[in-house]
Formats: structure tokens, C-alpha cells, sequence
């Protein structure tokens, strides 16, 4: 496993192990309404009932609002897929390429994805514009930490041949996140889902890297991988039939 | 002219002028401190301060925030984009492709641009998600409103050759207005902007949409456009030179 690089607590110095104590229940009851009632559907006031006689001081004492407190869950959710990416990362045995492929596809599992899928934002943007927000800074960040490095190793082993890896990183994270996955962005059925992908596909292609092997592309059996299985969920979600449930 | 779609006034029957007068000062007094001080820098009491004597009760009777002021303000300044677009669709004598160009050249001016400007959103996405999840918003509204029907024009008259119009009109748009346009995301220089500019160009190239005439296409040509003239601002705004002032 690859240490953390964040999450490790504030100070770090602490000798008493209360508060992180206290810092883990609250997490684990609110991303446990997170994933039950859905974020918008939980209050501070759920949050602080679940909690068995901590006060509603305490929480604050720790989180200043139901933000900061997803925040917090949804870092902690996501810190495998982060060691995953990590992991990927340090691999000398990939390529470029092959390294862009399987973040790609590890990016779309794991808890945190479960956690945005149960917490089903709605399908208006502005009704959900922090988690919007979020998602967008952390496409950015994704795509400067992970993704360009990776890219360059690319271009040097001669896998990948992008003129502009920071932009092509850019693009790639924006419309993977914010675009093909139908968190703010609804999604009609499997033949829209299809076509986000081919697009997807053909738009990395242009920019000289190839998600899948392109000879042999074929987006309906994108439908059965993880970020088809992500986007069956959210079109489950919004009242429409899942067939292969 | 063409007639308005939107912002006709609630209600549309009100036989007492007060009312939309009350409306119009209040979004003129509002428009000028956020074109001023900035947007994030305006707060409701200022805006009551500068009304000349309106209880902070009438402000509140027409409109329940500063964001509600906000979107009246820019749904006010943007319906001379709005009016330019319905004129280009309709225009019988252009072809898809030249109302795609006129279509992507006029967003980047008129009054909504410039308040956005003047608004210097910071960089930071989580401190403006409203205004971030607006842009995303209309970003698809736009996308499929305007630009998807123009694709398909072009698909008919042979000057574009979209297999996906709806996809690739919303990847045009998510691209050009929350990307390429450097209201959420800093851009560094001139140099960054034109990579922006290249792989915008190119990746709707190879969804079969020339924004551009591609044999001839100059990125830092850009910069002397519209667009480019949007960038440039941004930049100098986060402290950068502007040495084409």
C-alpha cells in the first residue's frame, strides 16, 4: 500500500485519541445517512440525532456545516481509489498508455463512486452546485497529478502522442467526470450512454491517446464495465428501467 | 428584432407599473456594484444602500437572494446574445457550419460577457459553485437549444459531418464555456490559451464540426478574437500582464 498523503488528521501530534474518536463516529453515521436518506435529504440535526448524546456543539466543534462533512466522508471514501492511482502510478511495468487505461477504469470503482451513487444527486446542477463544484476542481486536480505526468510517460515510451498533455489530461477528466457520467447530467438510456463513450473515444483518439484499443471499439460492451455500471445506476435512479438489474 | 422568449415579467398582465419599475432599479443599482465592486464583494445590503431609500423588505418582495438578483441581472445583459443566436438560426442564408461559427463567435461578446468579466469569479470553483453550476446549466441549454438543431442543418447541407449532434453540441459548449474560457480555470499566458484554443479546434474537428477553417487555422490569431479577448482580461484580472492593453 501507498501512504496517504492526506487525511492524516489535524496536527498529528495529538495525545489524545479522542477527538479523532469523535471525528470517526460522526463520519461513519453521516456517511452512513449519506448513502441511506441521500445528501439532501440528511440535516445536521440527523446527523447530530444519530450520533447517541454527542452534542450538536461537538459536531461543530469539528465541521462547520453538512459540507464540510461530506468533504471530509467523501476523502476518506475515495482514499483506496487513491492508492489505487497511486499504485498505478509507481508501476514500472505499464506503459503510458496502459497506465492512463487502468486509472481510467479504476477511477469508476470504489466507495466513493458507491457514495455519489447512493447520494443520487439531482439532476439540476445549480440545485447541487457544491458537489458540482467539487467534482469539477477535483476533475482539474486529477488531471494535473495523475493523468499529465502519465501522458508525458506516454509521449516518452512512444504509447501515447499528444502534442498538449496538460490540456488533453484537462479534457479527458472534465468530460470522463462531468460529462459521461450522468451525476448532473441525465441520461435517456443505454444508446445516449453509448454515444457519450464513442465521443469520449473519439475525442481522446484526436488528442493521440487511445482509451481502448480502437481497432476493436465497441461502446456497447462499455455498458457492462464500471463506468457503465455507474451510469446504469443514476438511470435506475431517475425512474427509468433497468433491465439487467 | 427578435421578439424575447424570456424575461417577459411574472405574471404579464400587471396593470401597476410600479412593480417592473421597482424590478428595473433594483437590477441597475445591482449591475453596477457587481460590474464595480465585483459579485462576490456585493452584499444585499449594499444593494438596498444604493437604492435611494427602498426598505430592504422590497428588495426581499421581488427577490429572495443575491444569487436570484444575480440571475435576473445576467438574463437581462444576456438577452442581446440571446436575440443575436434566435437571428443567426433563422438567417436562411447561411449553412450549418457558418451559423455554428457565427453561433461560437458572438457567446464570447456582448453585455453577459463583460459582467462576467467585471465579476472576476476566483479561481476557485468551490467559492463560486453557484455561478459554476449556472454556467453548466446553460451550457447544455445552450447546447441543446442552438447548437445541436444547427449541427444537424449542416449534417443535412453536407458542411458538417456529426454522427453524434446532440453529444458533440454539448461537449462544444461544457468546452468552450467552462473550459477554454478561463473563468474557473487560471490560465497562465497567452501560450496556455492558444493550447486551449488548438485542442478545442481539433477535438471538434474530429467530431466532424471545423469551428475554424482547419487547412489555415493560426491558434494565436485567437487571441486577437473575441474569445481571446474574454481570456485576456482574465488574465490580467489574477495579476498577470496584459501587454496588448
Amino acid at each position: 500500500m501507498i501512504p496517504m498523503k492526506t487525511g492524516a488528521g489535524e496536527g498529528g501530534m495529538a495525545r489524545n485519541k479522542y477527538p479523532e474518536e469523535t471525528v470517526k463516529r460522526i463520519l461513519d453515521v453521516a456517511e452512513e445517512l449519506f448513502m441511506t436518506k441521500g445528501y439532501e435529504q440528511t440535516t445536521m440535526a440527523d446527523i447530530v440525532n444519530h450520533l447517541g448524546g454527542l452534542t450538536k456543539g461537538a459536531v461543530y466543534h469539528h465541521f462547520k456545516s453538512k459540507e464540510d462533512i461530506f468533504e471530509a466522508v467523501f476523502e476518506r471514501a475515495n482514499r483506496p481509489v487513491v492508492e489505487r492511482a497511486e499504485a498505478i502510478i509507481s508501476n514500472q511495468s505499464l506503459s503510458g498508455i496502459e497506465k492512463i487505461r487502468a486509472l481510467d477504469e479504476s477511477s469508476a470503482e470504489g466507495p466513493s463512486a458507491d457514495m455519489l451513487r447512493a447520494m443520487r444527486p439531482s439532476s439540476d446542477p445549480v440545485q447541487n452546485s457544491r458537489l458540482l463544484a467539487r467534482e469539477f476542481a477535483d476533475a482539474l486536480e486529477v488531471a494535473h497529478r495523475y493523468i499529465e505526468p502519465v501522458i508525458r510517460e506516454g509521449v516518452a515510451d512512444g504509447t501515447v502522442s499528444s502534442e498538449f498533455p496538460r490540456e488533453t489530461a484537462e479534457v479527458m477528466l472534465l468530460l470522463a467526470n462531468l460529462w459521461m457520467v450522468p451525476l448532473f447530467h441525465p441520461l435517456a438510456d443505454e444508446s445516449e450512454f453509448e454515444r457519450r463513450v464513442s465521443v469520449l473515444v473519439r475525442v481522446m483518439h484526436a488528442l493521440g491517446v487511445d482509451l481502448v484499443d480502437w481497432k476493436f471499439f465497441d461502446p456497447a460492451r462499455m455498458w457492462d464495465d464500471s463506468w457503465g455500471a455507474l451510469a446504469r445506476d443514476f438511470i435506475a435512479d431517475d425512474g427509468g428501467e433497468d433491465d439487467r438489474s
